[in-house]
């Protein structure tokens, strides 16, 4: 057996900000396993005969089972082909890869987990707001909008020990989260921002408060994909997203929607 | 005025964990700024006749002040430069990159931010173990040693809030921060792990639980730069760090030290 499996972090969504080790074993791939989160261009780098499998969520249909995923890892792996497991974010931050990597580890076969840039600092980053900043944050902790409504996560002790949250796939519960932060004993006026489609040409955000954010996002039709930063630092991205719009590059010219 | 700064993510450590937009950057640069924890291959992507500006910490001697740092982004981006400032890990997450973006934004520069592989997700990731896993962690949090002990973080409210706990620069406060931990009700045989130059050849890492980790990090001689993690999922460690060891390639030929 020949075969490896890559699990690969594709980054926040703008292309170039896949590692260039990611870039690397792309080029290498025999097949790419990826989904909907990963930009379409990075199929790109794999070679024309490599093989591209959608293992993602498609409109009106079931996502293909975690299970199934792992054993086509597993069973492409096993037929010694290089495969890519491309993967949104970090494939370790809310992204299974830990499953995937088990599964490979399990069944014998080589992996190697190349770490992307993960939407829980690049979001924020990409709206101006900086997750830990002198004299504002300290600390910051990550969770996501289902962990913190019903699935584990007490949300509560969350927001009384750090300084900074960031929600992903908060677009759905933002209403909840939002009182439910401000119930937990955050401050109704606590700066607070949303960034849907954070670092692609279709990134748009909205700034306020924990009380207003949920009503400016629904007037502005925010929806997922989106992260929520909750804290001090969230009104960093008033002077930082303007200094930004300067037009000079892509990633410079995002307008603050 | 035609300069700009970009403000660049170096990531965790492995040259090839920059991002392809930063390598970019770097490549048009006409002067790099550059610290302790960038990787030395990295300045080589620039051009040749760019110029290179260390302000890291020399042995013996004291650390470029912040403030003429900033000054010093400012000045040649007025100067009609383009500056990149490479950073170890992500400029925002803990990098004081927020501070360097407001003193470009505050002088009128232009600049961009380039995200980076951040250290608190890549290095608990190069010793076998994601900060999430469904079953085991839906939260994680991330703080600094420093910051845990008399600089603002209430690392006991931490402790109690989120599953994965993640401490960077943890190396030189390891017995203190387990004692803290273990006092503020983590269990003293949970699963812990100390990785020292996480992704470079020079990584050693070391899992125990919060009791014995310091002793065995000690016996170990683990030092700085180190990522302590701590959590159920450190237990992967074991399973995740034997399976990676196929040297089939360098990253996954790191042994478990």
């Amino acid at each position: 057996v020949s075969g490896i499996v890559y699990l690969v972090g594709a980054g926040p969504g703008d292309p170039k900000l896949i590692t260039v080790r990611g870039a690397e074993v792309l080029a290498l791939a025999d097949v790419v396993v990826y989904d909907r989160l990963a930009a379409p261009e990075l199929l790109d780098l794999a070679p024309a005969t490599a093989e591209r499998v959608y293992v993602g969520k498609e409109p009106g249909r079931a996502a293909v089972p975690q299970e199934d995923i792992e054993a086509l890892l597993v069973e492409r792996g096993l037929a010694g082909d290089v495969v890519v497991r491309l993967k949104g974010g970090d494939p370790f931050v809310f992204g299974r890869g830990g499953e995937e990597a088990l599964a490979c580890s399990r069944a014998g076969i080589p992996f190697e987990v190349v770490p992307g840039v993960s939407a829980a600092v690049a979001a924020p980053a990409a709206a101006g707001i900086p997750v830990t900043h002198r004299g504002l944050a300290r600390s910051f902790a990550v969770v996501t909008a289902s962990g913190a409504h019903g699935d584990g996560v007490d949300l509560a002790a969350v927001a009384a020990a750090t300084d900074t949250l960031v929600l992903l796939m908060a677009a759905g519960k933002l209403e909840q989260t939002c009182r439910a932060l401000i119930d937990a004993g955050r401050p109704a006026d606590e700066p607070a921002a949303i960034v849907q489609w954070a670092t692609t040409p279709d990134q748009r955000q909205v700034t306020g408060t924990l009380a207003d954010l949920p009503a400016l996002a629904l007037a502005a039709s925010i929806g997922p994909p989106a992260a929520l930063v909750v804290g001090p630092v969230a009104a960093l991205a008033y002077e930082l997203a303007a200094a930004r719009a300067s037009e000079l590059t892509k990633a410079a010219c995002i307008p603050n929607s």
